[in-house]
């Protein structure tokens, strides 16, 4: 056990959707292991079988590593509510289920993020006045303490969700990434005040009563640079940008390997990792609903897969959700109404 | 005189703005005489002190380059309209009114992109039905044949400007890329069908039934594979997807020369390349208006200066004004109305 880890009390397990993401069960079984040796406590959720098989592959004396079966698994392409009425115990919901029922105080999964999010948004309940979860954080590894919100739960987001994602933004920039009071912008076509379209005035006009540090417009430009520590935008815009970020680092990555060889390798590594942050830390919070729900990236390996658990860890640690609920609930009285 | 630009006729000659962009008029210049040695005739609008001093500075015995006088110049900052009341000789009034008057037969600025988009509209004129100019090209070096639009003037673009940026986008690619028959995608945050915000499942409609090659959406992660030619996207999303695109490769590109030390230096240089295309280009066409007008980057040194005159004759070399208000007329037939 780490000095870190020991800050976990870790009385109630952490649950994994063993099955989910592109290298489920073996990767997450692997991951999973790793993060109890960290001192985590896991249930994975899975097929029984192929998860068992997974363990034996480890040495898993001493740790607590359990698993609860689950029966099919909810692809990428499905529509999730469709696949739900098909496969009830499929393993997204059995792993969700678990912290309804506080088996589990966490839920990690690498599988289908519209899966995770309809599961969590049913099973768990948004925050008064939140219709859905929002995704955000470190898009950009030279911006590491930059939470970016909305990365794509919410296109064609109205201003006041907008307003919510500062709020949740600015609580897991404040209680994950450890910033005292940080700063919120909202991303614009030019750093002046008017500059934008219509989402971003009507925004602006709600952020400045809203008793948070709002900072007014960022452009894009300054988004490497950390300009500001919560940046919001609409779900479509956040989507873009990731996916951009991700690509462009992959494509540069590639040129210097074809360019270097074997020599370019630590620095296409390098490149690689700075532009494609939610892979190399497994996942980031669903934001805005009743319990610590960690959706990750289907790609994550291992090593991502323990981190995403011992974020999840931190969340409950820490009293993530209590204090994003208290935030929200905070915004809606200082911008004078209850509901979006 | 070069084979290629031997290509051209060159009978009228390319207006520059020679006060705008960060390094006017040293580099406007500059780039001026270069192009002037590959065959192109120049008319510098400019103070025509500063202009005559620097134009001394080089050797342009032979050369078809003339100054004609202005008074003033429109920054960045400055709302265009109430600038040109104020600097009715400005750099980019003078240039603009040279193309209209049949003194040049194209302008080049790497001035305020406002100030050349005003100029243009208001003394060139628009295609029938189109309210603005719109900006395209290539952003990413991956994707050398890719026309991302509307970069930036059509904040709260709406489905059939959309349809416009389109056929704008597909004359360019075709045209100036030498592009056969290009694919024109919609952007958004998912590849299927009935992924994406409001403007893209209006704008698919309306593409549908288009003539265009229109091939469905497109995700952000595929734009540095080439996974179109043609992109359109609302401004908002553009100018945001330039700005992080040039910002993310000057950040990596820092981050190698840190690094690397002199060792990096070539390395980083084709990072920046590879995400600078505005500025490595020095600017790219208006596309809408009834003129041949190239809005450059404000950081274009002499080389760049120099490709923009370039491509502004080779616009009008190959007719690209006449074939793009013909493509969108052929739209607006093709999807049954007359305006917007």
């Amino acid at each position: 056990m780490t000095t870190a880890d020991s800050l976990f009390s870790d009385s109630v397990p952490i649950a994994v959707d063993a099955m989910g993401g592109d290298h489920g069960p073996v990767e997450t079984v692997a991951g999973a292991v790793q993060a109890a040796r960290g001192g985590a406590r896991v249930l994975l959720a899975g097929n029984p079988d192929l998860v068992e098989a997974e363990l034996d592959r480890h040495d898993v004396r001493g740790l607590d590593v359990r698993v609860v079966p689950s029966r099919g698994v909810v692809g990428e392409q499905e529509r999730p509510v469709r696949a739900f009425a098909a496969k009830p115990d499929a393993s997204i919901l059995v792993a969700t289920r678990l912290v309804k029922e506080g088996e589990a105080r966490a839920v990690v999964s690498m599988g289908s993020t519209g899966a995770s999010i309809a599961a969590a948004t049913m099973l768990l309940g948004t925050f008064n006045g939140i219709e859905r979860g929002a995704l955000g954080g470190p898009i950009i590894g030279c911006a590491p303490r930059t939470v970016v919100i909305d990365l794509g739960t919410s296109v064609d987001a109205r201003p006041r969700q907008l307003a919510d994602f500062a709020a949740l933004g600015t609580v897991m920039a404040r209680v994950i990434l450890e910033v005292e009071n940080p700063r919120v912008a909202v991303l614009s076509v030019g750093a002046e005040e008017g500059k934008g379209n219509r989402l971003v005035k009507e925004t602006t006009a709600i952020l400045k009563a809203s008793g948070l540090n709002f900072v007014g417009n960022l452009e894009a430009s300054d988004l490497p640079l950390g300009g500001a520590e919560v940046v919001v935008c609409d779900g479509f815009v956040g989507n873009v940008m990731i996916k951009l970020t991700e690509a462009l680092g992959a494509a540069l990555a590639r040129d210097v390997r074809e360019r270097l060889g074997r020599q370019g390798e630590e620095l296409a590594e390098r490149i690689y990792d700075l532009t494609n942050r939610i892979e190399a830390y497994g996942g980031g919070p669903l934001l805005g609903v009743r319990g610590a729900v960690i959706v990750g990236h289907g790609r994550s390996r291992a090593a991502s897969i323990a981190k995403a658990i011992h974020t999840a860890r931190m969340m409950v640690e820490r009293r993530f959700v209590e204090k994003a609920e208290a935030e929200v609930a905070r915004l809606r009285a200082a911008i004078g109404t209850e509901s979006a």
